[in-house]
């Protein structure tokens, strides 16, 4: 194992913090959004569904709304782009089109492939699993987004606090999506953000048996 | 903007997959295990709550209860180290210690410490966002958990694929507790993992209004 201070990637992570003021005149072109969403779905998936789905948000007048829709917080708008993250509820219908693709490629047996299909057939059934796979699947983006803003001399900021009806009413996002986050990406104002701290790692870690 | 080919966690990103075998010689001891933890928290969390938990599960007779419990996949096993990462679903309730060390450190003003405790405890009393929140957050750090096991030339496989009843049965999980994710840590057994294509950028991104 390498040493911890090794890795670029850890001065990335401890870097990283949640941009609280954007500057505003700060913009992001199609190319450069491209470019993140591209690094995004790097990121793994139950069964590679790819449950993600991301409307770009970057007009003004749209980030005004999308901005009343999460309780006035102010990244959403002061951002370059607040990226909205869905998560497809029946994601698992797309999975054959996905299978295929990996098993043409050479990255999957066939047989192996046909399992698969049938296993997540049966488990996403049911409604729960699917709703809790597309909030799993899609945070692993959304992780995965940030630290692709942050190797960019970028700044995010994610936000849980929002009301999805009005998201989706607003931006006219189907019945099968679930909006699971919003990003704001952005040039940041301040060099550092004021990192908050952590609990000590024996806090939160067990060996074995829980003590949790 | 940086170019994207610039920062190595691009290829970090694009090197990791999810590994189907594991070297099951491969051992990490305790201080490498706690190293790749402190990694892991770095991850954000809604109102710094830090709802995860991880259960380090190492011995073999432990790994293969917990792989019964996960439909029998050989990774649970067969790598150095499975976690079990929880989500506290009352996570609400540490908020105000995590608050009083942010106004302490001088990372947060206490008046908006004092705000968002309000805030968090009205939306975290529904039992159905506090799962939702658990979720979102112990995803975010199982994707930063990935990268920093990558970033050691470690290699993982997070697998939602479990019965959480029998885990909690099992490993002695509280209540309050939800397992999220299992997340195998290893050696793995070959250099390269086959990567499983991706939809394209254009499948998945849509510009201020949702084709979704």
């Amino acid at each position: 194992m390498d040493d911890r201070a090794e890795h670029p990637f850890i001065e990335l992570i401890r870097h990283r913090g949640s941009v609280e003021r954007f500057d505003p005149r700060g913009a992001l072109d199609e190319s450069q959004i491209r470019e993140i969403v591209a690094d995004t779905v790097e990121a793994p998936s139950s069964f590679n569904i790819q449950h993600w789905r991301f409307v770009a948000v970057r007009r003004a007048e749209d980030k005004e709304r999308l901005r009343r829709a999460a309780f006035g917080q102010r990244q959403v708008s002061e951002a370059a782009v607040t990226f909205i993250i869905l998560g497809d509820l029946l994601g698992v219908e797309k999975l054959s089109e996905a299978m295929n693709a990996a098993v043409k490629q050479g990255a999957l047996a066939r047989n192996k492939a046909d399992s698969w299909i049938r296993q997540a057939e049966r488990i996403y059934a049911d409604g729960r699993q699917a709703r809790d796979e597309a909030f799993r699947s899609c945070s692993l983006a959304a992780m995965t987004m940030m630290l692709a803003a942050e190797a960019r001399g970028l700044g995010s900021c994610p936000l849980s606090g929002f009301d999805p009806k009005q998201v989706k009413r607003e931006f006219g996002i189907g019945d099968r999506f679930e909006p699971v986050m919003l990003l704001a990406v952005g040039i940041p104002l301040e060099e550092e953000t004021a990192r908050k701290p952590r609990f000590d790692v024996d806090q939160v870690l067990s060996f074995d048996r829980s003590r949790f």
